[in-house]
């Protein structure tokens, strides 16, 4: 029987987007639906005491070196934003805000935010950039920004990041095959074993 | 032409140990010559503000399910010791000190203690079970206690750590192909296409 991969997620991580690119094929691979778990990865880290790599100076060096190496592995682009770390409260709220109301846009926001800060270099902490970004894929932004000010899109975001916690989270991205969680975009052929198991 | 892997590791780290166990594979199958690197990862956090996973706690509740999935993959048994964590500066010290002195049973030393820590599950918190392993591996216990004493291998671990920390170490284990620097023993097929480039 096909199964679920759960997949917790925030644009603000290049691992997240790394192993976003690759969801696809997984899923074709393995028959699995995928759902997405927006969550604020900054919340994830308050709740937790985790920190981002950078936080280690040579730790936040390396990694952007490593993500490098799967890029070219898997074959697709990516760029450190120079803008990094980008401030992603909005878009998030944007992402679980159009999920709740089962938008058919849904994937298509989430390859426009990602592909805009990972591989276009946007400055998505300047909220002109976020309008200009999202009219120029066909989005209403005025609504769409408007929407992320709503007080039940936000209490969303803060139970699904607290939810993400209370389930075990710590990092991104993560995934659940059933109760198996996985940490990072460098576990998705333990993904992909746990999906076909 | 064979390429050398140098290999920066400490025996508290689970990591360390997996990535030990798959070394030998690793340099038959690339001709590479495997040069240990001693250090002491305590030394390593300290002076690079880095933590150990269990600092985060859900973080070091995953980290020993995920080393448990590498064990299997690889087919090594692996236990989390329950006296974890090890406090290894005399084990290290002993450590370089037989590399130092080219000792040829450096690389059995390395085995007795990796798997009396992370298979025998041993207490080598504890100098009297230290004594006993060594012992009945067939070593001079006392000899090699009185060796990690001596001041020019306190210094030689000392250095051996700081060389690692201006290097880029942050972690363990880190292995370096020419100027390339991998971290984890979740690296080691990067490590590879590097031997063999």
């Amino acid at each position: 029987m096909a199964k679920t991969l759960e997949f917790y997620f925030d644009f603000g991580s290049p691992a997240a987007y790394l192993a976003h690119t690759q969801l696809p094929k997984l899923s074709a691979e393995t028959g699995a639906t995928v759902v997405y778990k927006p969550m604020l990865l900054g919340g994830v880290f308050q709740a937790t005491g985790n920190r981002p790599p950078i936080a280690v100076l040579p730790k936040g060096t390396y990694v952007f070196t490593d993500f490098g190496r799967f890029a070219r592995r898997y074959g697709v682009p990516l760029v450190l934003n120079s803008n990094f770390p980008i401030i992603t409260t909005t878009l998030m709220r944007i992402a679980i805000a159009l999920q709740l109301r089962t938008d058919p846009r849904f994937a298509e926001y989430m390859d426009t935010i990602y592909r805009a800060i990972w591989v276009d270099n946007h400055n998505l902490n300047d909220p002109a950039v976020v309008a200009e970004v999202l009219t120029r894929a066909g989005f209403d932004a005025t609504a769409l920004l408007a929407l992320s000010q709503e007080q039940e899109v936000k209490d969303a975001l803060k139970a699904a990041t607290e939810a993400a916690v209370a389930r075990g989270v710590f990092g991104a991205p993560t995934s659940f095959v059933g109760d198996q969680m996985f940490w990072g975009q460098d576990r998705l052929d333990f993904v992909r074993e746990a999906l076909l198991a």
